[in-house]
């Protein structure tokens, strides 16, 4: 049910001829009247024409329906990029009898190739005909690339429903671009609260998200709340707003753990969790530098833990650390202190083997202490496989 | 004959026992009185003890000599891991009736587990004995660690020598730490001026390769200059100078050339080169976002271009840059022009083609125009293979 689960919404996902693989590739969600959205977009300073897109018109506060094709990013592609989003936006809107920029876009698929134009305003009709309350299933399939399964959420405040769907399984899979992640609301909030919303409860939790340290041209997150559950406005110091926010983070959780976990080649995932930075900024940096260190990722595809790489990514991350203050555990097992790996584990007294342990199972929880500071931060990753190689680089377009 | 090529310098190599499969493991170089010498070492916080006691001695003006131990790094051995490596060296300058301070220490291994002392100092006098102004050779073998070749590189200038080694094959290999770097130069030159060869044309050569952009916590490169070859100081600003640079910078270019070629897994060699930019800094930080990818660094496996790989690696490298003023060229073929992949690598007309030729090659050549600043920098890497995950994947301690 995923983004439909939420009253006051309708989706659709069918195939417009967009992937050779004859797959559905392209989908459209559309809230009732009155519906709100707020986004948050790629920080890669190359961007898709319909993230610029996107980006603008919920800037411009009107937004209450998304296209999405599946099979070309749009990215790269110049100022052809940006009037053929623009067109397709304008003759959604059209189908759809709404005003003309209240349509966002997403795209994603190969960088550089054209969008098909004639195939996609051909299709619009027919996308648009195909809108149901029980939309959500094709929609979260239509929005796929190489992702082995589709990704949805769902989650219930107190009389109100969240659902969510989501894609992507590199910031750039296969020369194919982008995460793109969809969550809905039936409650009722106003724009910049909404936007509030996603910051606070989506964007960390995407954030944290790394399956090659690498930012896609097109990635966006998009919340949109229709109000269909409630007459009363949600506003922010209120219980109805906790509950909402916590309904909202947990489909953002869950679509999280489910895109790692269909991450290009990832068997093992990796949850790095560090505390006493100076900053959650600083800490969430380290975080980031372990999970995406190539030798720390190789060696829990390894199942070895080798706490050595852990403590060479932490002195690399860029953040100032004292190195005499990082205490590393994995799972429970401590295996440095003090900047010092415990000769014991040198030994052979079963330290190592208890490292070794929390290495290989299928979630590895490393644990990074840097210092008193009040600073946070976390990361989720995933190994570094042979299936990464094989994904990424065998394939030719 | 590498460090031992110029005059003035004894070198040897012995097997002490360090490491477990009975190769050569224990190695010293030392110049005559008068020696001079400057070095440069890892930015990661995390450093080795010997990395830490090595800087000291430098600072405080002099030094002659070095041992080096593979087999363990001497990193996250806490105050052990410094009374250690400092006996190494008093036990050394004792033997070599030279001050106690002049002797440097580089160690490369596993990190963590502490210098096996009795073995060391054990065989601290049969590697004194075995010094011979032949010794080069003996020396570049026993500082190896994974490496399958041992790196060694020589240069003639106008009256004078270089000679120089080298190790490495990740910044930290399966589990073993380093990439060390000797250079060796008959020419008479002062500390200072030195250290600002070693700056001017060792420091950008080195800080330009990347295996994987992990930093290790040994990495260290020494210059010495035992000035046997002329009675009279090479100053600054004369054609000797001049000379020396150059001979200096052919042997670092040469061993930087031998790294790449043996890292981890590599079988493409990757040449990026940054014009354009505001500043060297931020060329250079372009150059090894782009070498450091994952995404780039499979599709050089595989011998796909993907110019959207590279573009997107341009934009997310934490450099501002205009998206639109980006152009890509792979050996002699443009795939980005102002940002845009031209419609004609999607059109099959050979455009493609070409660019897959110039990404099959074993040095791939990516130049990269990032607008009118005029900032150039360049990285130098390799690809990502099945190897790479074998090799730091399947190692287990």
């Amino acid at each position: 049910v995923s983004v439909t689960y939420p009253a006051g919404f309708r989706a659709a996902g069918i195939t417009a001829g967009f992937k050779r693989s004859g797959r559905s590739d392209f989908a459209l969600l559309t809230g009732d009247a009155g519906t709100t959205a707020a986004g948050l977009f790629t920080t890669n300073l190359v961007q898709a024409a319909p993230v610029r897109l996107s980006r603008e018109r919920l800037r411009a506060g009107r937004a209450g329906a998304v296209i999405v094709n599946s099979g070309q990013a749009n990215a790269a592609t110049g100022e052809q990029g940006d009037r053929d989003a623009r067109a397709a936006t304008l003759v959604a809107a059209d189908h759809l009898r709404v005003d003309p920029d209240v349509v966002l876009q997403c795209s994603t698929g190969v960088i550089g190739e054209p969008l098909p134009m004639d195939a996609l305003l051909g299709a619009l009709p027919a996308l648009v005909s195909a809108l149901s309350p029980d939309g959500g299933p094709d929609f979260a399939r239509a929005i796929l690339t190489t992702d082995t399964v589709p990704k949805e959420a769902t989650a219930d405040g107190d009389g109100i429903r969240v659902g969510g769907a989501a894609k992507g399984v590199g910031m750039i899979s296969p020369n194919l671009a982008t995460m793109l992640v969809f969550v809905t609301t039936d409650a009722a909030v106003e724009r910049t609260g909404l936007q509030r919303l996603a910051e606070e409860q989506l964007k960390p939790r995407f954030n944290a998200l790394t399956v090659d340290g690498c930012t896609s041209t097109n990635d966006t997150v998009l919340l949109f709340a229709s109000g269909a559950a409630v007459e009363r406005e949600v506003l922010t110091g209120t219980r109805a707003w906790d509950g909402l926010a916590a309904a909202i983070g947990e489909v953002g959780e869950s679509l999280v753990r489910q895109l790692i976990a269909d991450g290009e080649g990832v068997g093992h995932v990796l949850l790095i969790e560090v505390a006493g930075a100076r900053s959650d900024t600083d800490a969430d940096r380290i975080a980031k530098a372990v999970a995406d260190s190539p030798l720390v990722k190789t060696a829990a595809f390894g199942g070895d833990p080798n706490p050595g790489r852990i403590l060479q990514a932490v002195g690399s991350s860029g953040v100032q650390v004292e190195p005499g203050a990082v205490d590393v555990a994995l799972g429970d097992t401590a295996v440095v202190e003090g900047g010092t790996i415990p000769p014991a584990y040198f030994a052979g007294d079963g330290l190592a083997d208890a490292a070794r342990r929390a290495m290989g199972g299928p979630e590895i929880h490393v644990r990074i202490s840097v210092g008193g500071g009040a600073g946070t931060g976390r990361a989720i990753g995933g190994d570094l496989s042979y299936d990464y190689v094989r994904i990424n680089g065998e394939y030719t377009t």
